[in-house]
């Protein structure tokens, strides 16, 4: 299954791509960042930004787009910027049929490292080591692209997402729905509308 | 010249069109508001407001996009979704060559009102008169889109937005971006990402 995971940004969209074979084997297969210039009118830089996404999709194909999940309450002057890529994403895979899957950054780091809290250089570090590959993949944006896709991969069969009847799980599906819930409340709650 | 005004929001997006004629001579030419569901998935509900918007523009074929602006202040649950429906409309508009223009709800009260704090029946009432309706147009979030295109029809020639120069302006420009700064204060200032 090829899993493609976007770090959303207005000005570095991050693209990573990995293969999820059999035994949950993960191989590297593309990284990149699309870029649009902060001096460019809002508009073309979300058509730069959505062509880049489009020409991705269609060179891949993935089964499935990750996207990182943005809070409203996060209040970085970028966020808004940040949803509106996100929603490209998400417009861009339904426009081809591609099913999407919404991760938060602690969900992300969770499944990478085993702590919704760990910091960046060892989410990176691990993205490196799941890979196998000999050097950090670069810029920043990338690291963080991958690390949506293996989240995605990683996470056991079936995962509850919250608000998802609880009754029917395994073992392991029980402990990352507690651990998700968890790390939702460290973030103030998952806003359902984005 | 044909603007189209676009009141942005998930569940409900409403779309306003009106021909400025010589003398600002404002004529009424449509009204719609394009719906998704809240139960679809919101990548197909993203998409569903962009097949809408794109149908809109195809048929109208506006010289400008007059949209929203959208601020990450408002803590408002639905602010995310509805930044990500501004963006889909600069992207349709992008996609077609269409520029954009982006006023905020202050600047459309003050524009059609003369106070950009005034109630929203006012501004109703008024783009009734202004468009010589016989009755409100409805739903509400109709009316917001008709005010959208109505407030970049009766902005001053040549109008500033924030941060621009402001030495050779006219006296009723000065007092319009007066008047902009003013409101823009009242709403904690302008966020220049979106």
């Amino acid at each position: 299954m090829l899993i493609l995971g976007v770090d959303p940004g207005l000005t570095r969209c991050g693209v990573g791509v990995i293969e999820a074979g059999a035994s949950r084997r993960l191989s590297f297969v593309h990284v990149d960042v699309i870029r649009s210039k902060p001096e460019q009118p809002q508009d073309l830089r979300l058509l730069t930004i959505y062509n880049g996404l489009c020409a991705k999709f269609d060179r891949f194909i993935p089964d499935v787009v990750s996207i990182e999940r943005v809070f409203a309450q996060e209040n970085r002057s970028t966020v808004l910027g940040t949803a509106q890529v996100a929603g490209l994403a998400m417009l861009a895979a339904a426009q081809r049929g591609i099913p999407t899957a919404l991760h938060t950054p602690s969900e992300v780091k969770l499944a990478i490292t085993g702590n919704g809290m760990a910091p960046k250089a060892q989410v990176e570090n691990m993205v490196m080591r799941i890979l196998s590959l000999n050097e950090p993949p670069k810029p920043a944006d990338a690291a963080d692209a991958l690390a949506q896709a293996i989240c995605h991969a990683l996470r056991p069969a079936g995962a509850i997402q919250g608000g998802e009847r609880e009754e029917h799980l395994t073992a392991a599906q029980r402990q990352w729905a507690v651990a998700m819930q968890k790390a939702r409340r460290g973030r103030g709650g998952i806003k359902r509308d984005m």
